[in-house]
């Protein structure tokens, strides 16, 4: 019974839970390795559950006979938690940097379509002096009568823009079965905000050599995406960015809404760098300019854009699309909007002695 | 011109919009193999769009230069849709039907804890009459430090399960590598709500010869359910059920709000059957009869409901677990609603000739 | 020291929190009559609150130093509560009854627009066989634009349909201003969705002699849906109908989404009746039979309907109006599913031995 | 039939409208005084209404025979409509601006407590240069057993800091028998977001000579928010500032989710002002910076904050009150945010030429 310190959980019993019924609640907390502290009273009984966190998860405490209410304490994540590990996470990919003061400007086609438009976006994204280079082979779409992306075909011309561009590229990972090639070819492998409660393939980039950039789930809670990101990095994959690209809400005036509470919130509760991504969530390129602001004014280290050299011939999300000029101005708006905000600034992403 | 009819989309151009954008629209449309009729204005012009619906899915209209708007006028499914195929489909596994007036009645553990656990509670429901059993093998789990199943063990439980009572398999399939021994083992393959736009995991199922029970995201809409069973069905899989198991809104005393209306809305735009969950919504069993009375009262085909032979113990999900008795004495209850409602009825799932 | 039993409600003090945090937060507990337990630990110390609940309100605990979670443990409203007064309420009105086993069917025009309209309606809703008759006098409206009532000219045609029909009548009181006028006119004052939080209107109504039907606003928890009808009961007026018409969410198919679950959550929290609104709920006609069937099943005390004998001429909410032969043919079915769904059964609403 | 012009509405017919129908829709539009365009089809025929949209709001249309949908062109403001008045709207109190280049900041006490109370804060926030001071007299609140505002004495006490510091005030409106006293005393009223929706309030402030600060209901669109402002200014008061606060969604680590993007949509939609409020929507104030923050990055006019000298003791919302020095030093920073993100920057709220 060496468990001291406070409750993790409070374990409200029923008025009409029985004198057995709390001790039972007592007995299978001790046998799990945990300890309780039992406050009675007239009306409810309450009970503090102490112990390590991941055999308290383990109980389905809720179940139990003549359990009310279970509140929690503490945070059901660990890993990722800054509580536990207070100093923030760095990405490294290809000598360029995010978190901690390093603010990464990820940018590219939302898909690749065909070699020249993949290579004239990349080369006008590395001219403005991006972090990394994003761009789908594989997509995700609401429709099955709309473009899926061009698959491997589509890692090639990455890879061709890579070289050319010297960034880092950053493409989704949709399908466990898909994971080698994905992982071979890309430097950061993106989770995206459908798949982000796809444990199996969380697991599978918990095991990958290779940064992940895991998108909330637009109805996923912040809760759910450190849960999320716990996942990962209890595989032994600690590279995680974690990613706001709007919740889903009554109002239609975008396709999502930012919730940008979530950057100060994750950077409260978690090390990792945290980025946000205006396209997404505003679906009309007029909007991105400013989500992307309040992104970095709220704290952001990031911001993931989509950019092509001719928005009116994509094959997806072209409303959305920034015309590479545009987000070059942006760009240099980004970093004062950075420097006023507060957090240290280094030289957008890239190593100070590189 | 073979083309006439109505056109399935109108395209607003706005109010800045040239001739030349507006040509160039019309002209992408006829590229396409599909008619324009363009209604000028002084603030705005209307392109009623007319074709195909997957020929006009493919086209990224939003993006052209000049669009403001596009509004559709007819729905972008068409497989699932009720208005091109009006007869209702019928889902049949191990002589059990589901749909046109055989109403499904599912029940079983969450999750298979261990043999004993699975077969008491399958006798259970069995002599209760339902229809089918449901028991999860492979559990997606919010934390990755709660159960996440027995995996391959437990399929060879509900096998026994399934030898022992006769009653059809409901599982879950979480990841496209699991296809094999899950299609081999089930009857009707689960796709849980979250991963409902786990797209390739659809196609899979969309190529596997067993009915599929498509539980609806807690943040899709229905129009993103109909496009999910599409994917299904235009793999070659028309034996698709539809659940409404709970959306995610601001109202927290369940875990979920049943969208009860998704029930009329589905039975009018597509010809699959349709049933409810009241477990995953309410999260607490005393909540369990009232949202499954009123999921029947919709007009649902059916329900698919939690049962544990002995809840407090349950390693997922206890809280939300009715005891057999209680759920026979439901069954009961839950014919009387449907007759009332005016499906026509016949006895619960079984071949009227069998 | 007279304060005994359980908390109300566990202050958890952050873990930055020092022993005089911790004393003043007692003190202050104690100098408000309530009492305090105090359970120390390492990371966390939880303080117990003890005390009548409508003092524990009137702390602002959550702005107390050191303080960094309020958890409540008994819900914040009293005289509303099933756990304090266990004996269902019955609403009365000219002799018809709503709750505890009476079933209220209302029903009748969205709005008065003339009297031919409300007359013609309120015959046929009267031999229908409904309880009570409605008919908006004043409207709130979305768009200034748009229709807003006949104000006190319809009161006086409400009030000849009164007496013919011998219907009570329900009538929406919209502006303090308006009370008397409205409370001489109509049996039923009806508080609409957009003000249940206009606690000045609800502090009105709590003053009248007349029954209340408490709309919960769209985007308003149960909670505190029971929360105004407490700021009634409060002032001195227990006759609260609550009714459920839809909450806002994400799913676009129907106006709002009937929160299904609120019926018995509800009727287990309060000893209040409770109805449901499927006409705003659903906007469009054909869905409002599905959706009272659901209410009526979960347990709802009765239905409030549209119906106009004339719908494509209404002024206000033409699609969701039933016709009157439509209703009546619906009345009938309902009173079966709410004969099947045990509550017990009376005549609808009216008065056994009137 | 002078009418001319784009449709401002598209009335789909259904599949089974009959020609009668069709003509019926046009009569009544004609009738109307608008106009109509009719382009007929196999499966739907669409009728363009082309007319002011005053006229086109009074029609009933949804409720008519054969009409399916209902698809607006143009948006259903007009008066608050940028497109309609391009000029932004400054609003001016006692010599302070908000709008146009106008950064305004308010602050203060959520609710006047004492008089020391709210004469420190005041004379705070003064010394930090703020351009208006907020603080309630009367408070809506959830719980009738909250303090709910000292009511006549606490506009006396605002009406002394006013004396004292020179600020113009802002203070709330809740009732509009209270409309005299409050628009007596205030220099710009203050409707709260639950009121956003009472209409009633909304026309009489509408007729009032003093600037409105219009808040955003929690589950209201933007679209509502700018109908309620037409409502005011329709009646004459063209002196309205927007302020977004925050809406209700399932996302539960604030108190509420600041709708970022309601601000770039606003800012193109109308020509009033639009503030932000961090401190209501984030209810915690380590968040209300970073929120702030993001209001002002996103293009805000500006924003209100609530202040309190000692936090611990208020009455009211004391966990998300800034300590008067956190906020000097948040307004340096603010204006820092604001010139960057290219709003042409004048001194915070003062006349240029005063």
């Amino acid at each position: 019974m060496a468990v001291t310190g406070a409750p993790e959980l409070l374990i409200v019993m029923g008025a009409a839970a029985t004198a057995e019924q709390i001790d039972d609640v007592v007995t299978r907390l001790q046998e799990a390795g945990c300890d309780a502290l039992v406050t009675p009273g007239r009306e409810a009984t309450v009970i503090g559950a102490i112990g390590e966190r991941e055999l308290l998860a383990a109980l389905p405490l809720e179940g139990y006979a003549g359990v009310e209410q279970v509140l929690p304490i503490l945070k059901p994540y660990k890993l990722v938690s800054r509580e536990l590990s207070p100093d923030p996470t760095v990405i490294e990919a290809r000598g360029r940097r995010i978190g901690d003061g390093y603010f990464g400007f990820i940018a590219g086609p939302c898909t690749v379509e065909y070699r020249e438009q993949t290579m004239e976006t990349a080369r006008a994204v590395a001219a403005a002096g991006v972090t990394m280079l994003r761009g789908g082979a594989f997509k995700p779409r609401t429709s099955p009568y709309t473009f899926q992306g061009l698959g491997n075909e589509a890692l090639e011309i990455l890879a061709e823009a890579r070289e050319e561009t010297g960034l880092p590229l950053v493409t989704e990972l949709m399908d466990p079965r898909h994971v080698e090639q994905v992982v071979d070819t890309t430097d950061v492998i993106q989770i995206g905000a459908r798949n982000m409660s796809n444990f199996s393939l969380l697991e599978e980039v918990g095991r990958a050599r290779k940064p992940v950039l895991l998108k909330r789930g637009p109805s996923s809670t912040v809760e759910e995406l450190l849960m999320a990101a716990e996942y990962i990095v209890k595989e032994g994959n600690s590279q995680v960015i974690l990613c706001e690209r709007g919740i889903k809400t009554f109002e239609p005036s975008m396709r999502y809404t930012l919730d940008i509470g979530a950057i100060p919130v994750l950077k409260q509760e978690t090390h990792l760098p945290v980025i946000v991504d205006p396209s997404h969530a505003a679906g009309k390129r007029d909007y991105v300019p400013s989500l992307a602001h309040a992104g970095m004014a709220a704290g952001a280290h990031g911001v993931i854009v989509e950019v092509h050299y001719n928005p009116s011939e994509a094959q997806c999300d072209g409303p959305q699309a920034l015309l590479p000029e545009v987000f070059k101005e942006l760009m240099v708006q980004l970093k004062q909007v950075a420097a006023v905000c507060k957090e240290e600034f280094v030289e957008a992403g890239e190593l100070a002695h590189a």
